[in-house]
């Protein structure tokens, strides 16, 4: 089955796309893409991501070299999510955390602890082009 | 930090929530939750979705039995995006397939493949109650 005949964007022309590291199966991040950035990313083998905030493409580490080389890209059975396997290139997070997802819910309370270390600041994630 | 001030919720007061295998890091679908469901969630140790085409809510398993129970809820650096890890009981997917993500692009074609055995048939799945 032909994979963009698939796929259902948004009302927005919009679809999530799950970014998880292929070596260790972390979950990095969740971001959106349109049907122009995911022929990008294809093209390319770089995440495109299309921003919803300043409405324009958005490569993945473009600024910070953080880059996510892309390794299987999968759709689900609705095909309205993607599931992007990548090599992540240092942090995948804009706060220096390899993974976006660096908190959890503590047991038994509603207050949120930090479950891995942080990489970098993100002064000298950006710095640092 | 608590938990629920950290979340944003999008206009139609939903998040989305990326569902991971504990056991072995498997991605196993994508749905939403409103902040009712989530509290439900949380209070049972079971996933509850927000149906958004039948507008209702949505324990998993409810009826096929193919539960999952939550093990971990974390969130990402933004607030807008969830990741629960849980112990999936027979298939997460509607399809009958382990993952909803059982398809993917295959290398420098268009075209899917699917990537993972069926479990079994909707019919089975959904008379086992």
């Amino acid at each position: 089955m032909s994979f963009f005949e698939t796929l259902k964007f948004d009302a927005n022309g919009l679809i999530p796309a799950i970014i998880q590291d292929q070596a260790n199966k972390r979950v990095l991040m969740m971001a959106w893409m349109n049907r122009a950035s995911l022929e990008r990313t294809i093209e390319t083998g770089r995440t495109c991501f299309w921003s919803r905030s300043r409405q324009q493409f958005w490569v993945k580490g473009e600024t910070s070299g953080h880059t996510q080389l892309v390794k299987d890209i999968a759709c689900d059975c609705d095909g309205d999510t993607l599931l992007i396997q990548v090599e992540q290139v240092g942090a995948a997070c804009h706060e220096g955390y390899r993974s976006c997802f660096f908190r959890s819910v503590e047991n038994g309370t509603h207050q949120l602890k930090t479950t891995e270390p942080r990489l970098l600041s993100p002064e000298v994630l950006y710095a640092k082009k």
